[in-house]
Parts: C-alpha cells; structure tokens; sequence
C-alpha cells in the first residue's frame, strides 16, 4: 500500500461505500462493519460517523479516539457481512476472517491489508456522541492500493442486500 | 407520489446516492445538489448532513429548519451537475431547470416530482452547525413513487464523475 493523498480521500468514501472499521483497546483488535458515514470537510479531510454504542467497538472507538476505516472491494462482501453479524464481545474476528492486520503509522487501530484503501483517523469532536453515537474523525494518514479512488465498492440497501459499483459516467462539472 | 414508511427511509439514503435538497424561505425556493448525508438512527429516521455556508440553501435551512431530501435517478444526472455548478443566489433554479416543485405536506420546502423519493425533514440537532456546517434532519414525511427503495441512483467519485448503480446481490446478514 501506497501513500495516498489526504486531498483525495473525499473520493474514497463520498460515493458512499460499505467500510470497514478497526479500533484496538486494552490489547484487543476489532472490525466492525459500516454504512453510517459521510465527508463533513475535504481538507483536512474529516469524516462524520455513527457508531451505535450496541456495538463492541463504540468503547474502544470512545476511549482511545482512534480508529482506522478500511475500504473493501466488492469480492469481499461475503466477509463484510460476516464481520457485521458477529460482535467483538464474542469472536476475535481477526482470528475468525481471513483478514490480515497491518500496523498504521499514526494510531494503534490497524490497516487491513485486504482493503484497497485504509484511512487512519482521530476522534475530533464528540458532541454528537451522547445523543447520536455520532463521532467526527479527521483522517490522519491514508494509504491505497491503488492511484486514484476508482475501485468497485458496495453499497448497504438494508436486510444484506448490497447494489454493486455500476459504470461510471462523466459530466462536466465545476463541483471541487 | 405515495406515502414511503419511515421505517424503511435508511435504505434509500443508506446506500449514499447523490440528493438534491430543496428549502423554501423568503418566498424564495431552492435546491441545491448534496452528497454529504448519513444515517445516524432508524426510527425515527434521523439523518445528518452537510450544507457548507458557502452555499446559498445554507441560511434558508439555518433560519426555516426545514428542507426536503429529493433522490434522483440516473437519468436526472445532468440536471442535478446543473444545479451543482450554479447558485440560488445567481438563479432560480426551479424555472431554469425542468424540474416540477410540489406542495409538501409537513413542511413548506417543495418536493420535486421528478425524484423518486422524497423525504421531509426538520432540523432536530444544529450543534455542530458553527463548526462543521452539519445538521441532524428528523424526516417527518416519506414519498415514493416505488413501493420499495430500489432505483438507479448516482455516488458522486468528486470532479462531475459519478458510479451508477450496477448489479444488486444479497448476502445472508442479521442486520437490521
């Protein structure tokens, strides 16, 4: 994996993909899945986020303020689901999924070597998180497989159904 | 246009279509095109977005806290790079676009008939508003001309480039 520029990674999740989070707390690894994401700032990139306080990593994601989001192709959707239907308290999913944890340079969450993109991220607002489970997270450092955002990616429609990248198309555009 | 079940309001925006947000303040309509948004609860459906203050909707949706959250199809693309590139400020855009505006029920922002859905919303959260530009939306009314929420939308990839939706699949999940 590659450096991936901080200004591009509005690219990565904006069309908003099925991703992957990783938190580490108190020795122990965790990936959760998640939809509940949106760009809030382009540069520094900042990432608005919900994760329900139900799941495992809504302590480990509140008390070390770092995560990493990880991006996966479409030919990991069945692990995707998987990671989605078990919890932390109960599966050390590292152990469980054929996922290979990478060590990120600047937090302790790691990268997933599977994904084709990882953004690691701090929590930099929580004034949403009493109230919402809402956390907003400015992404530190980023790191591709590939040299621009375009990779097919999954999107949740609810109930396990996921509508796959399609064709692209291009319009001429002053949108930044 | 027939009543959408606000139960079922995450699985159109879920998947993280472009949407074009209208409002309505001062006699004034708007819309302006958005790509910023999440979920963050179920039921009531709650959603947070982003509407720079750079953008003119900005001071209708701070001041009316109202809006409503149209979702176009594919075939609506042009028009919705249309009213990206241009300003309410500069013009207005319900005469310059072919797009037909529609009393809504719950709020005074229009829906617009041309969209498959249409979701109106109330501004429930503006704490992160001064900082971020973000709002936490309540959707008080849902429409749809669909009985469910599966259409051809577009995920904006950033510079007028958008995937379109391709093929479905379905995975066993226990997600709700």
């Amino acid at each position: 994996m590659k450096n991936f520029p901080l200004s591009k990674v509005y690219q990565l999740l904006e069309p908003g993909p099925v991703v992957l989070l990783t938190t580490a707390h108190k020795g122990h690894r965790n990936v959760m899945t998640m939809s509940w994401h949106m760009m809030v700032e382009f540069g520094p990139p900042l990432v608005a986020c919900v994760v329900s306080d139900a799941n495992f990593s809504f302590v480990a994601l509140r008390a070390t303020r770092e995560c990493v989001i990880a991006i996966p192709r479409v030919k990991l959707a069945p692990i995707v689901v998987g990671i989605g239907n078990c919890s932390g308290r109960d599966v050390k999913k590292f152990e469980k999924f054929p996922l290979t944890p990478l060590p990120a340079k600047r937090v302790a969450a790691p990268l997933i070597a599977e994904c084709f993109a990882n953004l690691e991220c701090r929590v930099i607002d929580t004034r949403l998180t009493k109230k919402f489970d809402l956390f907003v997270l400015e992404v530190l450092t980023a790191w591709s497989t590939l040299s621009y955002g375009a990779a097919k990616t999954i999107h949740h429609r609810g109930y396990g159904t996921f509508v796959v990248d399609g064709r692209t198309i291009s319009l001429k555009s002053k949108m930044r």
